[in-house]
């Protein structure tokens, strides 16, 4: 099972979002040469945080991306969702139902004790996800690499303007 | 994001085999019809269990597929990984390094910030999993449908025999 590398991409932006601020807006070309991305399949991903909520476009010939929200409200769990849907990654085809055993009394109305399982897996893993902000991954970050917000917005507006 | 079907397949497989006990085998062709699965697919995740040490394949005219060890030492962890591999579902591609902020001094020998924290997160998923044990799932199962033990073995064993 593999994550898209498309949510890699769309954290590594939502990162460079919240390094710029509210107040200026990225084309998606120049979010995409940032970390040398293909611009038209990163702006799919721009377009899908959009429709989360989680990023807003901006028109204009200043316009572009930024975030739609403060970094301290939006989790881990919000990019992967907008990214990758909401279903889970294990899905009950309910192949209990079929073959001999299917006729067990009652047995349909009950969730299949191995999904109920599964799903109890992956709560745990959305639950990890939902308890990290993109404000505390750019703390980190500017904690170990001080210069890294200024030189993205430097990099990202300043000379992109 | 999505989990093979063959997770599924194989953690109801590995249930019937734990209803099965130890001194039986069922060949795949009768593990499959219960369930009505490709017979061929089900035989290449079966090869994966025995592979993991979770399922043993036992050769003659009487022979097929039993749990290798008992159903309180397989936990749901051993089986997703036997069939969908070791590697981590975010895999990063470290796209950080690529682009103008590439060059940030000592960037390379400090693990992403994003990997990190996408790694902790399942990490709570793998633990999760590895918590559940296929005999506390035997035992769910039982509870609810105290027929179906019994259902599984005759109809895997002695019709099948």
């Amino acid at each position: 099972m593999k994550m898209g590398e498309r949510v890699e991409w769309a954290l590594h932006c939502c990162l460079n979002l919240a390094f710029l601020g509210p107040d200026d807006a990225v084309p998606a070309a120049r979010l995409a040469a940032f970390h040398e991305l293909p611009t038209a399949y990163l702006t799919k991903q721009l377009q899908a945080l959009v429709r989360a909520g989680i990023a807003a476009s901006v028109p204009g010939p200043r316009g572009g991306f930024r975030l739609a929200r403060s970094p301290e409200q939006i989790t881990l769990l919000d990019v992967v969702v907008a990214i990758e849907g909401p279903e889970y990654a294990f899905r009950c085809e309910e192949i209990r139902q079929r073959g001999p055993a299917s006729g067990s009394s009652g047995r349909t109305q009950v969730a299949c004790t191995i999904d109920v399982a599964m799903r109890k897996a992956e709560l745990a893993w959305r639950q990890a996800l939902a308890a990290q902000t993109l404000a505390e991954i750019a703390a980190t970050v500017e904690h170990r690499y001080p210069n890294m917000p200024v030189r993205a917005r430097d990099w990202l507006v300043v000379t992109g303007s």
